[in-house]
């Protein structure tokens, strides 16, 4: 972190996850049912594009996915200040990478250790973060464990407990109830492919364009009618 | 809760879950590694005694198993100031029994509502509590939600979320680490039968012994070298 930077409002701070080759396909399905509970603007997908919507409960269709090639497409997406002469202001991230691991410095959840907009790292279930996803985090944050019977949580109980801990810094409004039950809004109408995160065409357009524009970070245009296309298309890609 | 009595020392309470005809049997194994991970002292079964250890990545031969057919007979454990004569301390566990849902009269667990050892109640993974349920209950926690896109968490997830939140009101000491990982304990040796709390000639037996005996409220006993014996059954029952 910057000290002269100053911590913005946690009023208008947003989360979001960051994915890397998360190895059993299901965890994204599960994960994004915590992850829209607890009002992640956004799943960032890196590397593998497809997984299994199984245990999200219908919620990856009102989530935002986007995909990157590389982990370091994916951190200037997310530190992004103007990767676009044509960017408009949200896509000025400008977000902290945190990784979560259990590495020496890492803070505990418990203290709330953020200070912005965070971006949420989750390594591969068996091995945790590797080092090239180390290096592309600016702190990390760990959850304290007590007892003797296992090395390390599910990655999507830790992934909900960090969200969870970020929605209660950033104040963020609690959702309404209906009953026992908090409300679920419409869903958006159904459109076609589940579990992959764009088109298999598209991707294959995109791959095209990432190589072509190496100066261009985002796969997806994000601008105009197609953006908004391609966005509808993902939002309803992970039906349950 | 009653005003008068004292809270008891963080230092020296416990936590434990409760789990009553949870539906999907493998949430008891995922359950298991996360119960495992903050230093739950003991899992109470109720109703359904087999589950599924798939998820418990072998924590579960780390855990104490408990069973009972009626959530009476757990909640009179759970409370037990002296249901047997012969009952050592560790038998008087005269804890809080805590529901996990979102009542009217539920407490965010991010303000740690907690005054002594506690018992979490999980319900069944679809209907949350039932009226029969939330009869055993002293208090109810529920986890706030921010996004619009499911009405609930995962059960594991909650449990999580609220066993985590009890370590930290707690203080429970943090285990040590090797390298990115929590130290894990040796395991218990082998035994036989794996998913199913109490081998079926053992279960039948005590259920005999419970009908005949009314007023004894735990199915096992819980006094010399039978007890030692059946527990060592129990840990090693599960093994992933």
């Amino acid at each position: 972190m910057d000290a002269g930077e100053a911590a913005t409002s946690p009023a208008s701070v947003e989360s979001l996850v960051v994915v890397h080759n998360v190895a059993k396909r299901h965890n994204v399905g599960t994960m994004a049912r915590s992850a829209t509970a607890f009002g992640v603007s956004e799943i960032v997908l890196v590397g593998r594009r497809d997984f299994n919507a199984f245990g999200s409960h219908g919620s990856t269709s009102h989530l935002r996915f986007r995909h990157f090639h590389s982990l370091s497409q994916a951190r200037h997406y997310l530190k992004a200040l103007s990767h676009k002469p044509s960017s408009q202001s949200r896509e000025e991230r400008n977000c902290d990478v945190c990784g979560v691991e259990i590495t020496d410095g890492a803070l505990s959840i418990a203290d709330h250790p953020f200070r912005k907009s965070t971006a949420f790292l989750l390594g591969n279930e068996g091995t945790g973060l590797s080092a090239k996803e180390c290096e592309i985090c600016d702190f990390f944050v760990y959850i304290p464990q007590y007892g003797c019977g296992t090395a390390s949580l599910n990655v999507t109980v830790a992934a909900s407990i960090v969200l969870h801990h970020f929605g209660v810094w950033a104040g963020f409004p609690e959702r309404s109830r209906e009953g026992n039950k908090f409300t679920v809004a419409e869903k958006p109408v159904k459109q076609i492919r589940r579990n992959y995160c764009a088109s298999s065409v598209e991707s294959i357009v995109e791959e095209r364009k990432s190589r072509k524009q190496s100066a261009s970070i985002d796969i997806f245009e994000e601008n105009g009618t197609n953006d908004s296309k391609l966005t509808n298309l993902l939002e309803t890609l992970f039906d349950d």
